[in-house]
């Protein structure tokens, strides 16, 4: 079986590694030539718009997925006529875009902040009338890891927001008081199966993911996979999917969803029976899905910007070391410790050790 | 850091794939244009002696290893005198011959069946009389998986038995009577750093091995752990050692060691919270080692010979498939199947599951 990835970042590079146990190989397509999947996968250079590059992708490939929501949703409808892709145009057109994102929610009956459309100054100025302040401007498109978005305190706020996320089409969303941000990450195949990773609560720092912890037994599991299950049957789903959400008590409102393996799901790596990875493939290529329960308490700390001490980490029992052979830069993912423990206090024992330990 | 390792083997494939992750590359020597390493590593094809592929591979590597205790110890000395080479030539020596092999055992005061050298028909006819019958001939060198051994039952097989195993020199040593097979998996730094996995019972068929189940608080593991230990420090040992055992009652008899990573070790990739993989590379790179405890019931089965219906393989929970990327064939080992589960009982049903599926 040979997997086609748009996309040779980090995440194709995790789902090669997967697949090479399960006699299954990936050739990843990347406008980069020093893309990070180099050294474990086959590599076609090429923009993802470029008709001969994807057509020479579908030729050699069984399937074909994706590893982010920004790869145009014309070079998967492109493919689609060519082979198989999983996840399909739906659930792409509608993740690259919060205010579709937002209705579809609200039409599934998701329950969502309160937002509004933005395409001018002047809207802006009305919605903030009606949704109240404080309240976060989002780009419609084209945002990840905090990039494109403006909070916005005080009335005044609006024009230098505005003008910040280059007047783009937006949304307002009222600021939501949580008492933590939580995912599920969920997997559905062709015929209907679906498996249900526990959740994880998550923490970001300069919105980016910093840490996620996997929750056991947490009560709100099966109102968060019933909204994962309403989602996916909605986009007839293939694959992995991430609902990210903030949980007030025992209410879970959506943030947003990204249509493929996520950075809160990477614990599931070691901290699952299956990881997110190998699901992900088991999902696109019909083979019937991993267990998803975890084998015990488990977190993830991601590495940003720059390695820590190799030897110090990998000398606190339980962690897994993944980097993504990408150069270190300032606001760069680069890698993340995967931390296993037999129970909850040495779990916590040992991200804290972590933490300490990043540069 | 960069690994070089001699063989392009499942053993080379499956640490480059551990590898990975910790930013640790491999790059393997192996005569064949097909080494099963190749979609996972960087090979150079040549011979185990010759001396400008051995240099070539010296120039690029930090430290260079052995997937299989056959590499010719002259090709060992040679990279010696270029760089760091674990483990390290006397481990190689010894093990390349059985019957320095038991001489070491004896020397050490680790229990060994009953055993004299055989260089002729007339020795053997000797030594038939001295240990009894039955009894086992085995070629000093190159065996492996049952292959360069005859049984003797009776005083009149000795001829046959002897031209069998191609009249090379030999050792015959005495049938054991065993409770079970077991081995012990153990991981060794330069600075003495040592890692000892649980106890693993193991089931061979037709001389190849068929299940290996790891074993919950054995009570012979300090044993052992302790025999290993006084062979690690005799041979100053650098990387991951198998030694099988016969076990009787509380008692452990030794059969033999490799110095490499081992079948019976596979269950760790998913079973313990460090892989033997991990850290074998961790060792010979001078890392500190990972933690050597199950993280649960675990087990494995290998495939040999055959690709059995993946898909229901996969359907049975805490499965991992690990595929080796080579052609099937008659006896030829071509991957295993780690099973992880939450009790004993469950392991139990997931083999006989996964024995039944076998082709």
């Amino acid at each position: 079986m040979i997997v086609g990835i748009l996309g040779g970042g980090q995440l194709a590079r995790m789902m090669a590694l997967a697949g090479h146990p399960l006699g299954i190989k990936v050739i990843f397509l990347d406008p980069s030539d020093e893309a990070c999947s180099k050294e474990v996968a086959t590599g076609i250079q090429g923009d993802y718009t470029d008709e001969k590059q994807l057509t020479r992708l579908a030729d050699q490939c069984d399937v074909i997925t994706y590893e982010f929501e920004n790869v145009p949703q014309q070079s998967v409808d492109f493919l689609s006529r060519l082979t198989r892709v999983h996840p399909g145009s739906k659930a792409l057109a509608t993740a690259q875009d919060r205010l579709h994102e937002k209705n579809m929610f609200q039409k599934l009956g998701i329950p969502t902040a309160q937002f509004a459309a933005i395409d001018s100054l002047e809207q802006l100025e009305q919605a903030i009338n009606t949704i109240g302040l404080p309240a976060v401007l989002k780009t419609r498109r084209l945002g990840y890891d905090g990039k494109g978005q403006a909070v916005l305190r005080d009335p005044g706020d609006a024009k230098a927001a505005w003008q910040s996320i280059g007047q783009s089409p937006a949304i307002l969303e009222a600021f939501v008081k949580f008492d933590r941000e939580i995912s599920i990450i969920a997997t559905r195949s062709a015929n209907g199966e679906t498996a249900y990773y526990p959740l994880t609560e998550n923490v970001h720092v300069d919105g980016i993911l910093h840490t996620s912890k996997a929750l056991s037994a947490c009560p709100v599991q099966p109102k968060a996979e019933a909204l994962s299950e309403t989602l996916m049957t909605e986009l007839n789903y293939v694959g992995v999917i991430a609902l990210e959400l903030f949980q007030q008590g025992d209410k879970l409102i959506a943030n947003e969803f990204a249509p493929r393996v996520h950075n809160s799901g990477h614990w599931t790596m070691e901290g699952a029976y299956t990881g997110q990875f190998e699901n992900h493939l088991r999902a696109v290529c019909d083979l019937p899905l991993g267990d998803s329960h975890a084998v015990g308490p488990s977190a993830m700390v991601n590495l940003v910007g720059a390695i820590p001490d190799i030897a110090a980490i990998l000398a606190i029992p339980g962690c897994h070391l993944h980097l993504y052979d990408k150069a270190p830069r300032s606001g760069r993912k680069i890698g993340h410790i995967n931390i296993c423990a037999p129970d909850d206090n040495i779990l916590s024992q040992r991200i804290e050790q972590i933490t300490l330990l990043l540069p």
